[in-house]
């Protein structure tokens, strides 16, 4: 008896949990396979609800999810022990998601891969109303490439990849500016170039006229003593020298081996989340290096809301506005408008010192978008239409 | 009694799997974590038995298995819910593989993942005792730079990446030999510069003087009339426009785009098995373009072990050694000692021919290794040592 109101219990329960996993919406059959898939593959896809479908062949499985968002979403088994699943509309972007198969989470077999959340893993495109601006279109081609070098301050090897617009290799007596670009926290030096569509980006405003050409240098923003090089685990607080690293290895290398303007007009810094932290850091303390920043989901007094005292913070480099807004060519923040907390009210306490200081700064909000890629490669849109002119 | 005499064969089967699984030989508890494991992440593990140990959290699975060299092995779950095995020795260097999760078969979310066997997956490096030739070692790097390119022969967007040598980018004055490197079946062009070393190899033999420096272009052998582009899958039989979108569009944006000697006695071709078929047709049809030819475990007589008639294989061109070996300034060819039919035979065949029309030519074995990477790497340092001197 008391077996039998247990497994009711159970029985309503699992019922329970599938339908949490569908909004009460009709599913529109209109779904299409995503963009970011491995050739040939049929799923995931993605329909004009923006919901994504997952379907992997599963035959002995008892029970497989769709993890995406921060939901986990059941799936249904067929009679060939294919299970299929969707999930509630998504943010129009790029998610990283991933599949749990009896209790095992893994990649999706048929989605491309991608570094963020501390893994490689699945990643979907979930289309944009403005997606043009980041398309791959038959316009001139930057080349991106990957740059290996040894770092004695961290005593191991690091890689930073290196955007050269179109022409770079044919006009060798022409030299460019660099924008410095920085990834965000669990994230590495991949992530502007693919899931950010960096190349694409700057290919696209270039090719209209919209930017200048220029370098775009991404590097890794973990870097810590080589002391504490076994300690590997990035979320592990360790004294992160990625500040040096930048200043005294990268900058110097890119200057030796690229044609950059190698001097603080021609040269820009701006990072993403954590790299927006590390980056406005960076750019006060090296105001002879970098003329330009741009924040993208991040200020320097993270996570903290609360009003900035200005005498003390960052050593107060930001008293004395008008010495600033003499230095900084362009001071440029941007934000999605539905990033969680802490992040509207902590870059919001942060906008409020830099109006008492009467430092002058741009800011941009990238609509109905959050702490997410698109929020991102719209920022790099409008920050790099605005640089070196 | 008929149901339990099944039971009985099926938990007597279930019992000889896991038997055929192992090895009789006692596992030594020396493992690794491979050099080719996500950052953090502890497996799999490799030990000094040449064993590949995977192990993965799947609470509420009933089975789960490492799927590595056509063999499934059955993992073994404690009381956490993880799941660990170990494969039998594996051959040295780099093999793909999977788990299979009651049922589904899934990359490893401890592993790298490289495209090949038509899919992104898991690989995993099995230390090889010449591996200090493709190490990551403190030499001179080059760069590995992203091509992207519209073909309009395909009509598609394509890409190849493009290796140039240390100094490359500072000696504007200097040009540069080129080797074009092609992929395998169900490969891409991502191969030869992530679990083929291509870089790393040369790298290592230009800084030893062991190579000429040299740019290596490395493009998808996959290419079909924009026809036909709605057929995707490479498996399917559909006319290869390769030659033709190599020779009338990659050649010339190369020779536009970098410094190269622009002649055939600047130019080599290679590839591996199915590159090496398709680079050996390319090469006899255009002798005007190219000097030097590489073919990795593969020849254009596959699959046939036949003796070949000379007058009518690749029309004819093979007849006249004399003339030949006056153009072809080295015809290479590699092996590994390991290779599954037809290979052995099929390339024995081609090597009779070359002999009975008085063709010179270069062979190489790669000892101890099947048709896999190491074979390839190993074919790669043999040849570009030779090349261009």
């Amino acid at each position: 008896m008391r077996l039998s109101i247990i497994a009711v219990i159970v029985i309503l329960n699992l019922c329970f949990q599938s339908v949490n996993a569908q909004s009460e919406q009709i599913i529109t059959e209109d779904f299409k396979p995503s963009s970011l898939n491995q050739p040939e593959k049929i799923f995931p896809q993605v329909n004009s609800q923006r919901r994504v479908r997952a379907s992997i062949s599963a035959t002995n499985a008892s029970k497989v999810q769709l993890d995406i968002g921060g939901v986990k979403y059941d799936m249904l088994k067929d009679r060939n022990g294919v299970w299929t699943g969707e999930s509630n509309p998504q943010d129009e972007g790029f998610h990283y998601y991933q599949l749990n198969i009896d209790g095992a989470s893994v990649p999706d077999p048929g989605s491309l891969y991608f570094y963020g959340a501390g893994r490689w893993g699945s990643g979907i495109e979930i289309p944009s109303t403005d997606q043009d601006f980041f398309a791959l279109k038959d316009v001139p081609h930057g080349l991106v490439s990957e740059n290996i070098y040894f770092s004695k301050l961290t005593n191991s090897f690091r890689r930073c990849f290196v955007y050269t617009p179109d022409g770079y290799s044919e006009n060798l007596k022409t030299r460019y500016p660099v924008l410095y670009l920085q990834h965000g926290s669990f994230e590495d030096e991949t992530g502007w170039s693919s899931q950010g569509k960096a190349n694409l980006i700057l290919d696209n405003l270039i090719a209209s006229k919209n930017a200048v050409p220029m370098i775009i240098v991404m590097d890794n923003g973990y870097a810590f003593k080589s002391e504490n090089k076994e300690v590997k685990d990035p979320s592990k607080q360790r004294e992160s020298i990625f500040e040096d690293v930048l200043i005294k290895e990268v900058v110097p290398m890119i200057d030796a081996k690229f044609r950059t303007i190698a001097k603080r007009e021609g040269r820009a810094i701006a990072g993403l989340s954590m790299g927006a932290n590390q980056t406005m850091r960076i750019m006060m303390n090296h105001l002879d290096t970098f003329s330009y920043y741009g924040g993208f989901s991040g200020t320097a007094n993270y996570p903290s809301s609360d009003a900035i005292d200005v005498s003390s913070f960052l050593n107060g480099k930001y008293k004395g506005g008008n010495a600033l807004n003499k230095q900084i060519k362009l001071f440029w923040l941007g934000l999605g408008t539905k990033e969680p907390a802490p992040f509207p009210k902590s870059v919001g306490a942060f906008r409020n010192m830099l109006e008492q200081q009467g430092i002058k700064y741009q800011y941009y909000e990238s609509p109905e978008t959050a702490h997410e890629w698109l929020t991102w490669r719209r920022c790099l849109k409008e920050f790099a239409s605005k640089l070196f002119k």
